[in-house]
Protein backbone atom coordinates (compact mmCIF):
# COMPACT_ATOMS: atom_id res chain seq x y z
CA UNK A 1 0.00 0.00 0.00
CA UNK A 2 1.36 3.51 -0.56
CA UNK A 3 0.40 6.60 1.23
CA UNK A 4 0.97 10.01 -0.08
CA UNK A 5 -0.17 13.37 1.41
CA UNK A 6 -1.10 16.18 -1.16
CA UNK A 7 -2.60 19.28 -1.62
CA UNK A 8 -5.51 19.74 -3.95
CA UNK A 9 -7.98 22.60 -4.20
CA UNK A 10 -6.76 24.36 -1.68
CA UNK A 11 -7.24 21.07 0.93
CA UNK A 12 -4.14 19.62 2.54
CA UNK A 13 -5.35 15.50 3.41
CA UNK A 14 -3.49 11.94 2.91
CA UNK A 15 -4.06 9.94 0.19
CA UNK A 16 -3.77 6.00 -0.68
CA UNK A 17 -1.97 5.48 -4.80
CA UNK A 18 -3.47 3.48 -6.98
CA UNK A 19 -1.87 3.15 -10.44
CA UNK A 20 -1.79 6.75 -11.18
CA UNK A 21 -4.61 8.02 -9.41
CA UNK A 22 -4.85 8.88 -5.58
CA UNK A 23 -7.93 7.86 -3.51
CA UNK A 24 -8.57 11.02 -1.00
CA UNK A 25 -8.96 9.53 2.68
CA UNK A 26 -10.35 11.28 5.98
CA UNK A 27 -8.35 10.54 8.86
CA UNK A 28 -4.85 9.62 8.42
CA UNK A 29 -2.37 5.99 8.30
CA UNK A 30 -1.42 6.95 11.80
CA UNK A 31 -4.92 6.76 13.36
CA UNK A 32 -8.30 5.73 11.46
CA UNK A 33 -9.26 6.66 8.21
CA UNK A 34 -11.91 5.94 5.43
CA UNK A 35 -12.04 6.81 1.76
CA UNK A 36 -13.33 9.88 1.22
CA UNK A 37 -14.70 11.58 -2.12
CA UNK A 38 -13.42 10.59 -5.83
CA UNK A 39 -9.78 9.48 -7.01
CA UNK A 40 -7.78 12.07 -8.89
CA UNK A 41 -5.32 11.32 -11.05
CA UNK A 42 -2.12 11.35 -9.53
CA UNK A 43 -0.27 14.01 -11.92
CA UNK A 44 -3.39 16.51 -10.98
CA UNK A 45 -2.29 17.20 -7.02
CA UNK A 46 0.94 18.59 -5.59
CA UNK A 47 2.53 16.29 -3.40
CA UNK A 48 3.89 17.53 0.11
CA UNK A 49 6.53 15.89 2.44
CA UNK A 50 4.42 12.72 3.18
CA UNK A 51 4.48 13.50 7.09
CA UNK A 52 5.74 16.25 9.43
CA UNK A 53 7.69 14.01 12.64
CA UNK A 54 7.05 14.68 16.16
CA UNK A 55 11.12 14.11 16.20
CA UNK A 56 13.27 13.60 13.41
CA UNK A 57 15.75 10.69 14.06
CA UNK A 58 18.55 10.19 11.42
CA UNK A 59 21.28 7.27 12.09
CA UNK A 60 24.20 9.48 10.74
CA UNK A 61 26.99 7.22 9.52
CA UNK A 62 25.88 3.33 9.06
CA UNK A 63 27.76 1.63 5.77
CA UNK A 64 31.17 0.39 6.14
CA UNK A 65 32.09 1.26 2.64
CA UNK A 66 30.77 4.76 2.80
CA UNK A 67 32.98 5.23 6.13
CA UNK A 68 36.59 3.02 4.18
CA UNK A 69 36.07 5.25 1.10
CA UNK A 70 35.50 8.73 2.80
CA UNK A 71 38.62 8.11 4.71
CA UNK A 72 40.67 6.71 1.67
CA UNK A 73 39.99 10.54 -0.09
CA UNK A 74 39.94 12.87 2.84
CA UNK A 75 43.24 10.79 3.89
CA UNK A 76 41.63 11.13 7.71
CA UNK A 77 41.24 7.86 9.52
CA UNK A 78 37.62 6.90 9.04
CA UNK A 79 35.70 5.69 12.23
CA UNK A 80 33.31 2.99 11.97
CA UNK A 81 30.45 3.88 14.80
CA UNK A 82 30.80 1.45 17.46
CA UNK A 83 27.19 1.71 18.51
CA UNK A 84 24.00 2.98 17.77
CA UNK A 85 23.52 5.94 18.54
CA UNK A 86 20.71 8.08 17.11
CA UNK A 87 21.26 11.31 15.77
CA UNK A 88 18.85 14.50 14.84
CA UNK A 89 17.53 16.41 11.89
CA UNK A 90 15.28 19.37 11.88
CA UNK A 91 11.62 19.84 10.53
CA UNK A 92 12.52 23.11 9.08
CA UNK A 93 14.67 21.95 6.61
CA UNK A 94 12.05 19.13 4.94
CA UNK A 95 10.55 19.99 1.16
CA UNK A 96 8.50 17.51 -0.92
CA UNK A 97 9.38 16.12 -4.05
CA UNK A 98 9.89 18.21 -6.58
CA UNK A 99 10.50 21.10 -4.62
CA UNK A 100 14.02 22.88 -5.29
CA UNK A 101 17.01 22.93 -2.75
CA UNK A 102 18.10 26.42 -2.12
CA UNK A 103 21.26 26.64 -1.26
CA UNK A 104 22.41 29.70 1.01
CA UNK A 105 24.21 32.46 -1.01
CA UNK A 106 27.39 32.69 1.54
CA UNK A 107 27.77 28.56 1.27
CA UNK A 108 30.94 26.43 -0.07
CA UNK A 109 30.51 24.74 -3.30
CA UNK A 110 31.04 21.22 -1.25
CA UNK A 111 26.87 20.87 -1.03
CA UNK A 112 26.57 16.99 -1.02
CA UNK A 113 23.35 15.02 -1.56
CA UNK A 114 23.28 11.79 0.67
CA UNK A 115 20.47 9.15 -0.83
CA UNK A 116 18.76 7.30 2.91
CA UNK A 117 15.92 4.94 3.20
CA UNK A 118 13.81 6.34 5.52
CA UNK A 119 11.79 4.51 8.37
CA UNK A 120 8.28 6.02 9.19
CA UNK A 121 6.78 5.33 12.67
CA UNK A 122 3.36 3.63 12.25
CA UNK A 123 2.79 2.85 16.67
CA UNK A 124 3.70 4.37 19.65
CA UNK A 125 6.06 1.62 21.19
CA UNK A 126 8.78 1.99 24.16
CA UNK A 127 11.00 -1.15 25.23
CA UNK A 128 10.13 -2.90 21.99
CA UNK A 129 12.22 -6.64 20.98
CA UNK A 130 14.49 -6.46 18.01
CA UNK A 131 12.10 -9.15 16.32
CA UNK A 132 9.00 -6.73 17.11
CA UNK A 133 9.73 -3.54 15.98
CA UNK A 134 8.34 -4.36 12.47
CA UNK A 135 4.99 -4.23 14.51
CA UNK A 136 5.59 -0.40 14.95
CA UNK A 137 6.92 0.34 11.39
CA UNK A 138 3.68 2.17 9.21
CA UNK A 139 6.67 2.28 6.23
CA UNK A 140 9.24 3.52 3.98
CA UNK A 141 10.09 6.20 1.97
CA UNK A 142 13.33 8.06 0.94
CA UNK A 143 15.48 10.58 2.42
CA UNK A 144 18.15 13.08 0.81
CA UNK A 145 20.25 14.12 3.90
CA UNK A 146 21.48 17.12 1.62
CA UNK A 147 24.80 19.14 3.24
CA UNK A 148 27.36 21.82 3.33
CA UNK A 149 30.54 20.01 4.29
CA UNK A 150 32.38 23.04 5.08
CA UNK A 151 29.78 24.18 7.87
CA UNK A 152 29.80 20.48 8.76
CA UNK A 153 33.49 20.32 9.35
CA UNK A 154 33.94 23.84 11.03
CA UNK A 155 30.47 23.83 13.38
CA UNK A 156 30.16 22.75 16.55
CA UNK A 157 26.33 20.98 15.43
CA UNK A 158 25.23 20.48 12.22
CA UNK A 159 22.42 23.09 12.18
CA UNK A 160 23.33 24.99 9.41
CA UNK A 161 25.70 21.81 7.34
CA UNK A 162 22.39 19.89 7.66
CA UNK A 163 19.07 21.69 8.46
CA UNK A 164 19.36 24.82 6.51
CA UNK A 165 15.99 25.55 5.15
CA UNK A 166 15.10 22.93 2.07
CA UNK A 167 18.07 20.11 2.74
CA UNK A 168 16.03 17.45 3.99
CA UNK A 169 13.61 16.30 0.72
CA UNK A 170 11.66 13.61 2.04
CA UNK A 171 9.17 11.43 -0.03
CA UNK A 172 7.60 10.75 -2.74
CA UNK A 173 5.75 8.64 -0.34
CA UNK A 174 5.38 6.12 2.07
CA UNK A 175 5.22 2.57 0.65
CA UNK A 176 4.21 -0.21 3.23
CA UNK A 177 4.81 -3.26 1.67
CA UNK A 178 8.94 -3.76 1.08
CA UNK A 179 11.82 -6.73 0.55
CA UNK A 180 14.25 -4.81 2.52
CA UNK A 181 16.76 -7.11 1.39
CA UNK A 182 15.93 -7.22 -2.20
CA UNK A 183 16.50 -2.79 -2.61
CA UNK A 184 18.93 -1.23 -3.80
CA UNK A 185 19.35 2.59 -3.34
CA UNK A 186 20.46 4.64 -6.48
CA UNK A 187 21.59 8.40 -6.72
CA UNK A 188 21.27 10.29 -9.99
CA UNK A 189 22.80 13.68 -11.04
CA UNK A 190 20.68 15.59 -14.20
CA UNK A 191 20.21 11.27 -15.13
CA UNK A 192 23.35 10.17 -14.73
CA UNK A 193 23.91 7.62 -12.35
CA UNK A 194 26.38 8.39 -9.39
CA UNK A 195 25.36 5.76 -6.81
CA UNK A 196 24.19 2.69 -6.77
CA UNK A 197 24.32 0.21 -3.68
CA UNK A 198 22.30 -2.33 -1.32
CA UNK A 199 19.60 -0.41 0.92
CA UNK A 200 19.74 -2.64 3.43
CA UNK A 201 23.14 -2.82 3.86
CA UNK A 202 23.83 -1.14 7.43
CA UNK A 203 25.87 -1.60 9.73
CA UNK A 204 23.49 -1.27 12.70
CA UNK A 205 19.77 -2.36 11.19
CA UNK A 206 16.54 -1.04 11.30
CA UNK A 207 15.78 -3.80 14.03
CA UNK A 208 18.62 -2.86 15.96
CA UNK A 209 18.27 1.05 15.91
CA UNK A 210 14.64 0.96 16.71
CA UNK A 211 14.75 -1.45 19.49
CA UNK A 212 17.86 0.26 21.21
CA UNK A 213 16.23 3.65 20.96
CA UNK A 214 13.08 2.15 22.27
CA UNK A 215 14.77 1.04 25.88
CA UNK A 216 15.35 4.95 26.53
CA UNK A 217 12.34 6.75 24.23
CA UNK A 218 8.83 6.36 22.88
CA UNK A 219 8.45 5.97 19.57
CA UNK A 220 5.56 8.12 18.16
CA UNK A 221 3.36 7.65 15.43
CA UNK A 222 4.82 9.99 12.43
CA UNK A 223 7.90 9.78 13.68
CA UNK A 224 10.69 9.50 10.86
CA UNK A 225 14.48 7.84 11.43
CA UNK A 226 16.72 8.02 8.51
CA UNK A 227 19.18 4.75 7.91
CA UNK A 228 22.42 6.88 6.43
CA UNK A 229 23.88 6.82 3.09
CA UNK A 230 26.63 4.35 1.64
CA UNK A 231 29.44 5.29 -1.28
CA UNK A 232 31.04 9.07 -1.05
CA UNK A 233 28.67 11.92 -2.66
CA UNK A 234 29.80 13.88 -4.73
CA UNK A 235 29.33 18.05 -5.06
CA UNK A 236 26.22 19.35 -6.79
CA UNK A 237 25.75 22.93 -8.17
CA UNK A 238 23.11 25.28 -9.25
CA UNK A 239 20.73 23.84 -11.86
CA UNK A 240 21.37 20.46 -11.26
CA UNK A 241 18.88 17.96 -11.10
CA UNK A 242 19.10 14.73 -7.98
CA UNK A 243 16.89 11.72 -7.81
CA UNK A 244 17.22 9.50 -5.35
CA UNK A 245 15.13 5.72 -6.27
CA UNK A 246 15.22 3.44 -3.78
CA UNK A 247 13.53 0.81 -5.78
CA UNK A 248 10.64 -1.13 -4.23
CA UNK A 249 9.58 2.70 -3.33
CA UNK A 250 10.05 5.05 -5.84
CA UNK A 251 11.92 7.99 -6.82
CA UNK A 252 12.54 11.03 -5.14
CA UNK A 253 13.29 14.04 -7.13
CA UNK A 254 14.60 17.79 -6.54
CA UNK A 255 16.56 20.79 -8.28
CA UNK A 256 19.02 22.53 -6.75
CA UNK A 257 18.91 25.89 -6.79
CA UNK A 258 21.06 28.84 -5.52
CA UNK A 259 19.47 31.48 -3.37
CA UNK A 260 18.71 34.53 -5.51
CA UNK A 261 19.58 33.33 -8.47
CA UNK B 1 0.31 38.34 29.77
CA UNK B 2 0.97 34.68 31.11
CA UNK B 3 -0.37 32.01 28.70
CA UNK B 4 0.01 28.09 29.57
CA UNK B 5 -1.85 24.71 28.28
CA UNK B 6 -3.62 22.87 30.34
CA UNK B 7 -6.09 20.28 30.99
CA UNK B 8 -9.26 19.95 32.43
CA UNK B 9 -12.23 18.07 32.14
CA UNK B 10 -11.24 15.94 29.83
CA UNK B 11 -10.22 18.54 27.50
CA UNK B 12 -6.86 20.32 26.21
CA UNK B 13 -7.10 24.27 25.36
CA UNK B 14 -4.78 27.31 26.34
CA UNK B 15 -5.54 29.70 29.04
CA UNK B 16 -4.57 33.18 30.11
CA UNK B 17 -3.53 33.13 33.89
CA UNK B 18 -4.84 36.25 35.78
CA UNK B 19 -3.59 35.68 39.60
CA UNK B 20 -4.93 32.64 40.66
CA UNK B 21 -7.71 31.83 38.31
CA UNK B 22 -6.95 30.36 34.49
CA UNK B 23 -9.21 32.30 31.43
CA UNK B 24 -9.53 29.18 29.11
CA UNK B 25 -9.13 30.57 25.20
CA UNK B 26 -10.47 28.66 21.75
CA UNK B 27 -7.34 28.72 19.58
CA UNK B 28 -3.80 29.47 20.65
CA UNK B 29 -1.15 32.35 21.08
CA UNK B 30 0.38 31.86 18.09
CA UNK B 31 -2.72 32.12 16.08
CA UNK B 32 -6.21 34.05 16.96
CA UNK B 33 -7.86 33.23 19.77
CA UNK B 34 -10.77 34.55 21.64
CA UNK B 35 -11.89 33.86 25.57
CA UNK B 36 -13.87 30.94 25.91
CA UNK B 37 -16.23 30.10 28.55
CA UNK B 38 -15.52 30.93 32.71
CA UNK B 39 -12.17 31.18 34.53
CA UNK B 40 -11.01 28.09 36.44
CA UNK B 41 -9.26 27.95 39.48
CA UNK B 42 -5.03 27.78 38.23
CA UNK B 43 -4.88 24.88 40.94
CA UNK B 44 -7.46 23.40 39.97
CA UNK B 45 -6.45 22.20 36.31
CA UNK B 46 -3.37 20.28 35.10
CA UNK B 47 -0.88 22.09 33.21
CA UNK B 48 0.72 20.85 30.43
CA UNK B 49 3.91 21.44 28.30
CA UNK B 50 3.28 25.23 27.29
CA UNK B 51 3.86 24.39 23.61
CA UNK B 52 4.95 21.37 21.45
CA UNK B 53 7.48 23.28 19.32
CA UNK B 54 7.97 22.14 15.60
CA UNK B 55 11.43 22.39 16.25
CA UNK B 56 13.56 22.40 19.51
CA UNK B 57 16.48 24.16 19.51
CA UNK B 58 18.98 24.48 22.16
CA UNK B 59 22.49 26.65 22.55
CA UNK B 60 24.05 24.04 24.52
CA UNK B 61 26.84 25.55 26.22
CA UNK B 62 26.52 29.22 26.46
CA UNK B 63 27.84 30.84 29.99
CA UNK B 64 31.52 31.29 30.20
CA UNK B 65 31.69 30.48 34.30
CA UNK B 66 29.97 27.62 33.33
CA UNK B 67 33.09 26.65 30.97
CA UNK B 68 35.58 27.65 33.52
CA UNK B 69 34.64 25.71 36.61
CA UNK B 70 33.58 22.71 34.85
CA UNK B 71 37.11 22.71 33.19
CA UNK B 72 38.37 23.27 36.91
CA UNK B 73 36.31 20.26 38.12
CA UNK B 74 36.99 17.73 35.23
CA UNK B 75 40.64 18.55 35.41
CA UNK B 76 40.56 19.24 31.14
CA UNK B 77 40.31 22.10 29.70
CA UNK B 78 37.41 24.08 29.31
CA UNK B 79 36.32 25.53 25.90
CA UNK B 80 34.26 28.79 25.19
CA UNK B 81 32.27 28.38 22.37
CA UNK B 82 33.51 30.64 19.23
CA UNK B 83 30.34 30.89 17.41
CA UNK B 84 26.75 30.91 17.67
CA UNK B 85 26.44 27.04 16.51
CA UNK B 86 22.84 25.83 17.96
CA UNK B 87 21.56 22.42 18.74
CA UNK B 88 18.80 19.97 19.50
CA UNK B 89 17.03 18.45 21.68
CA UNK B 90 13.86 16.36 21.23
CA UNK B 91 9.84 16.36 22.34
CA UNK B 92 9.82 12.83 23.56
CA UNK B 93 11.79 14.22 26.13
CA UNK B 94 9.17 16.71 27.09
CA UNK B 95 6.92 16.74 30.47
CA UNK B 96 5.07 19.40 32.64
CA UNK B 97 5.65 21.23 35.47
CA UNK B 98 5.15 18.68 38.65
CA UNK B 99 5.61 15.47 36.35
CA UNK B 100 8.44 13.29 37.48
CA UNK B 101 11.55 12.77 35.66
CA UNK B 102 11.93 9.18 35.68
CA UNK B 103 15.91 8.58 35.39
CA UNK B 104 16.50 5.02 33.15
CA UNK B 105 17.00 1.98 35.12
CA UNK B 106 20.76 1.38 33.77
CA UNK B 107 21.35 5.21 33.94
CA UNK B 108 25.16 6.02 36.21
CA UNK B 109 24.80 8.23 38.95
CA UNK B 110 25.58 11.45 37.29
CA UNK B 111 22.31 12.61 36.46
CA UNK B 112 21.90 16.43 36.90
CA UNK B 113 19.58 19.21 36.44
CA UNK B 114 20.52 22.15 33.85
CA UNK B 115 18.46 25.39 34.75
CA UNK B 116 17.83 27.39 31.36
CA UNK B 117 15.76 30.16 30.11
CA UNK B 118 13.49 29.20 27.17
CA UNK B 119 12.66 31.76 24.15
CA UNK B 120 9.36 31.11 22.51
CA UNK B 121 9.11 32.13 19.07
CA UNK B 122 5.44 33.50 18.05
CA UNK B 123 6.05 34.52 14.28
CA UNK B 124 7.32 32.91 11.32
CA UNK B 125 10.53 34.78 10.25
CA UNK B 126 13.59 34.68 8.20
CA UNK B 127 16.66 36.60 7.95
CA UNK B 128 15.89 38.74 10.69
CA UNK B 129 17.97 41.54 11.61
CA UNK B 130 18.93 41.59 15.89
CA UNK B 131 17.66 44.56 16.89
CA UNK B 132 14.33 43.19 15.20
CA UNK B 133 14.02 39.65 16.62
CA UNK B 134 12.01 40.69 19.75
CA UNK B 135 9.35 41.22 17.07
CA UNK B 136 9.10 37.65 16.55
CA UNK B 137 9.31 36.22 20.31
CA UNK B 138 5.58 35.33 22.00
CA UNK B 139 7.71 34.94 25.74
CA UNK B 140 9.45 32.68 27.47
CA UNK B 141 9.39 29.47 30.02
CA UNK B 142 11.96 27.74 31.81
CA UNK B 143 13.68 24.79 30.97
CA UNK B 144 15.55 21.71 32.82
CA UNK B 145 18.23 20.25 30.40
CA UNK B 146 18.51 17.05 32.54
CA UNK B 147 21.21 15.11 31.71
CA UNK B 148 22.96 11.92 32.16
CA UNK B 149 26.91 12.38 32.02
CA UNK B 150 28.40 9.60 31.68
CA UNK B 151 26.56 8.77 28.54
CA UNK B 152 26.86 12.10 26.94
CA UNK B 153 30.60 11.68 27.45
CA UNK B 154 30.56 7.68 25.66
CA UNK B 155 27.95 8.12 23.14
CA UNK B 156 28.52 9.41 19.56
CA UNK B 157 25.10 11.97 20.28
CA UNK B 158 23.10 13.30 23.32
CA UNK B 159 19.64 11.17 22.15
CA UNK B 160 19.98 9.02 25.54
CA UNK B 161 22.27 11.76 27.29
CA UNK B 162 19.59 14.70 27.30
CA UNK B 163 16.78 12.96 25.33
CA UNK B 164 15.79 9.83 27.32
CA UNK B 165 11.88 9.75 28.22
CA UNK B 166 11.46 12.72 30.77
CA UNK B 167 14.32 14.11 30.75
CA UNK B 168 13.25 18.05 29.54
CA UNK B 169 11.12 19.49 31.66
CA UNK B 170 9.46 22.80 30.34
CA UNK B 171 6.96 25.36 32.13
CA UNK B 172 5.23 26.02 34.15
CA UNK B 173 3.82 28.56 31.17
CA UNK B 174 5.00 31.30 29.18
CA UNK B 175 5.39 34.70 30.65
CA UNK B 176 5.73 37.80 27.70
CA UNK B 177 6.66 40.52 29.71
CA UNK B 178 10.11 40.15 30.78
CA UNK B 179 13.05 42.85 32.05
CA UNK B 180 16.05 40.11 30.89
CA UNK B 181 18.56 41.84 32.57
CA UNK B 182 17.11 42.08 35.65
CA UNK B 183 16.82 38.19 35.80
CA UNK B 184 18.10 35.19 37.88
CA UNK B 185 17.97 31.47 37.73
CA UNK B 186 17.96 29.91 40.90
CA UNK B 187 18.26 26.22 41.07
CA UNK B 188 16.78 24.65 44.54
CA UNK B 189 17.35 20.58 45.43
CA UNK B 190 14.64 19.64 47.87
CA UNK B 191 14.21 23.39 48.91
CA UNK B 192 18.19 24.34 49.02
CA UNK B 193 19.47 26.61 46.78
CA UNK B 194 22.75 25.23 44.39
CA UNK B 195 22.62 27.54 41.94
CA UNK B 196 21.93 31.56 41.38
CA UNK B 197 22.93 33.11 38.71
CA UNK B 198 21.98 35.89 36.56
CA UNK B 199 19.77 34.95 33.71
CA UNK B 200 21.13 37.36 30.43
CA UNK B 201 24.80 36.34 31.38
CA UNK B 202 25.38 34.85 28.20
CA UNK B 203 28.23 34.15 25.75
CA UNK B 204 25.35 34.88 23.07
CA UNK B 205 22.60 36.47 23.60
CA UNK B 206 19.19 35.88 22.77
CA UNK B 207 19.42 38.39 19.43
CA UNK B 208 22.74 36.89 18.33
CA UNK B 209 21.91 33.67 18.47
CA UNK B 210 17.93 34.24 16.86
CA UNK B 211 19.41 36.53 13.96
CA UNK B 212 22.00 34.12 12.96
CA UNK B 213 19.60 30.99 13.13
CA UNK B 214 17.22 32.81 10.41
CA UNK B 215 20.02 33.53 8.21
CA UNK B 216 19.67 29.92 7.26
CA UNK B 217 16.79 28.68 8.97
CA UNK B 218 13.04 29.72 9.33
CA UNK B 219 11.98 30.38 12.37
CA UNK B 220 8.04 29.19 13.03
CA UNK B 221 5.18 29.73 15.86
CA UNK B 222 5.62 27.48 18.83
CA UNK B 223 9.26 27.02 17.80
CA UNK B 224 11.71 26.88 21.17
CA UNK B 225 15.03 27.87 21.94
CA UNK B 226 16.92 26.84 25.10
CA UNK B 227 19.67 29.29 26.07
CA UNK B 228 22.20 27.03 27.97
CA UNK B 229 22.74 26.95 31.74
CA UNK B 230 25.50 28.35 34.39
CA UNK B 231 27.18 27.10 37.20
CA UNK B 232 28.04 23.38 37.96
CA UNK B 233 25.79 20.79 38.73
CA UNK B 234 25.11 18.55 41.11
CA UNK B 235 23.94 15.01 41.01
CA UNK B 236 20.09 14.44 41.77
CA UNK B 237 19.08 11.05 42.99
CA UNK B 238 15.56 9.31 43.38
CA UNK B 239 13.25 11.15 45.70
CA UNK B 240 15.28 14.21 45.14
CA UNK B 241 12.50 17.52 43.68
CA UNK B 242 14.22 19.69 41.75
CA UNK B 243 12.64 23.14 41.49
CA UNK B 244 14.00 25.89 38.80
CA UNK B 245 12.55 29.45 39.40
CA UNK B 246 13.53 32.43 36.68
CA UNK B 247 12.40 35.65 38.25
CA UNK B 248 9.65 37.25 36.54
CA UNK B 249 8.79 33.91 35.60
CA UNK B 250 7.89 31.51 37.79
CA UNK B 251 8.89 28.46 39.45
CA UNK B 252 9.44 24.66 37.39
CA UNK B 253 9.39 21.88 39.73
CA UNK B 254 9.91 18.02 38.94
CA UNK B 255 10.37 15.21 41.15
CA UNK B 256 12.91 13.03 40.46
CA UNK B 257 12.19 8.75 40.41
CA UNK B 258 14.85 5.88 39.35
CA UNK B 259 12.51 3.90 36.68
CA UNK B 260 10.81 0.97 38.13
CA UNK B 261 11.10 2.23 41.53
Amino acid sequence: MRWCRFQANGKVSYGIIEGTQVQPVAGSPFSRYRRNGSPLPLRSVKLLVPVVPPTFYAAGVNYRDHVTRMAAITGRPGEIPQQADVGYRANNALIAHEEPIIIPKDANDRTQYEGELVVVIGKQGKHIPEDKVWDYILGYSIGNDFSERVWQAADRTMWRSKNADTFKPMGPWIETDVNLDAMRTLVRVNGKEVENFRTNNMIFGIAHYMSKMSQYLTLYPGDVLWMGTDGVPQNVKHGDVIEIEITGIGVLRNPVKVEGR
